[in-house]
């Protein structure tokens, strides 16, 4: 746990340094705002972690660190925006608190910041990171297109959405932990390993992410429960549920995913029930596990520094087994 | 004019190839929307045209050259939600087309491809390159925000205003310029000097823009006729007439300005009257054609490739004289 906690001090501290240097509050405010908010910093803890993994020094993989985050938070005042979400990790998101022209700009100078950060690192290994942040962030673009493509179709396959959010979400962990290995050592193929376990432990989070917002702890849950439920999003949960429904299952979730107004809190009870009854929730915890143990087995090979692998164990697990 | 042309030819092909290698209909074609609206390509060929005044190859530089068409057209969509502006080169703007989250989502991509056009750049030079870049990208938005600003003002002075258009116009033609000399010498002293001659042009560049949108030939020019006039908008006409007036001309604009539901004709035509009266319009010409004497003075002493810096001279007096 000390690993984790220097790590992410490190974070934090680099993030101060990082977001103090600009003036012109009315672009830079917001963005020291959002990183106000907290967050887990998932992202560059990964990094950090697969750079002391691959026996570097964090110092080495800092700025590259630094970048993840701020592209990740790019992404978040974007989608915002796109999402209509008024809020994030409880207060206000950026477009809600200032406005949505403001959400876009301060965004657009965020993700600026990254590419600043990832120009600092070892010239040596810049042309392949840049090559490799560049293919990851479209990427992420397409994810949240395609996330945007689903809300206006009937159907779509358990596949389908597993490829949305190995876009929208695991590639970003991916990239992280390629680019924390691939500084400390140099050697692409190796970075190569690293980026699968990313990814896989992107696809286990994203799951647990998707359980959380309908059976997470209301008291520790940033947003309200449910919100997944109430806006017929096609999560794994509801995509599965409806895979694995008999004739009169589909129908009973049918009715609620077609029904005009309802009561909030019945229809996210009722779904709950239906998820459950249908084998949904039992399928999600068994895909989010055998992701993580995938993504655990591949890691275990790799000869990395013991300290850290158990580090980002313990972190993985806590994130993979929290209630909110 | 044949090196402009062939140059222009260049460009146009490259954008065709670079565009091409997508699907994803939703995010991509928004894209070649904005693309084939057209437009003069200035950054590209300004950046292809230093490349060869430093006696290399324009192939050495296409992708630098794709990548500030790639970022220009990136601000076009973001701006043109920004300042609700629903024409562009006299069709719809992205967002009026398709709609807000589209062009905040395919802006975004459109940034992240002229990073990727970057990163194709000879490795020696891209730390630097890609540093700068970096550098005149979060110009090109503190620019924009300062634009913004200025709309909620209600005084702005002529320097501040001239800080603002260095920023969100001037400093990627300065860019442009830098990069195009920079791949083809690896000489970061004479590159700067590039960059000033292409920050210059820039100046010349905007004043006439602002002089055009009251000025220019209604058949000609791509949206109405005097749009800053009726948002007030702080151009340098504005605020220069602003300076210049004695007591009764600055009542008689005032008026203007806080006039509630102009006649839109009458305001244009009244205002256009009492910018010449002032003298606005005349130091305005004076003010274009003096940053664009010290910009060719300047490149006059880098002993660039003569017929190269020809074609650059023809092209910038076309686009300082033109009335559209």
């Amino acid at each position: 746990m000390n690993l984790i906690k220097e790590t992410q001090k490190l974070i934090e501290e680099g993030l101060v340094s990082a977001l103090k240097t600009h003036n012109l509050p009315e672009l830079y405010n917001p963005i020291s705002y959002t990183f106000s908010l907290g967050g887990k910093r998932i992202r560059p803890v990964l990094l950090l972690l697969s750079a002391t993994m691959e026996g570097a020094s964090q110092q080495t993989a800092l700025s590259a660190a630094l970048a993840v985050e701020f592209f990740h938070n790019f992404t978040l005042l974007h989608d915002d925006i796109m999402d209509a979400a008024p809020l994030r990790r409880g207060k206000p998101s950026v477009y809600k608190k200032y406005n949505t022209n403001t959400a876009i700009l301060s965004g657009d100078v965020l993700m600026i910041m990254a590419y600043e950060q990832l120009a600092k690192c070892d010239a040596n290994r810049l042309p392949l990171l840049l090559k490799r942040f560049n293919r990851c962030a479209i990427e992420v673009c397409e994810g949240q297109q395609l996330d945007i493509n689903f809300e206006n179709r009937l159907h779509v396959s358990i596949d389908e959405y597993l490829e949305m959010i190995r876009l929208k979400t695991s590639v970003l962990l991916g990239f992280s932990m390629f680019a924390g290995a691939y500084l400390a050592n140099g050697n692409e193929e190796k970075a190569e390993t690293y980026y699968r376990v990313g990814e896989k432990m992107g696809m286990a989070f994203q799951i647990q992410d998707d359980y959380l917002d309908s059976y997470g702890d209301p008291a520790l849950f940033g947003k309200r429960i449910g919100g997944d439920i109430m806006m017929n999003k096609k999560t794994y949960l509801l995509l599965k549920a409806l895979e694995n429904a008999d004739d009169s299952l589909y129908k009973e979730i049918s009715k609620w995913l077609e029904m005009k107004n309802p009561n909030p809190d019945e229809k996210i009870e009722k779904l709950k029930e239906l998820y459950r009854l249908s084998g949904a929730v039992d399928d999600a915890i068994r895909m989010r596990n055998s992701y993580y143990e995938s993504a655990m087995q591949a890691m275990s090979k790799l000869g990395a520094d013991q300290e850290a692998f158990r580090a980002l164990k313990s972190l993985s697990e806590r994130l993979l087994m929290r209630e909110s």
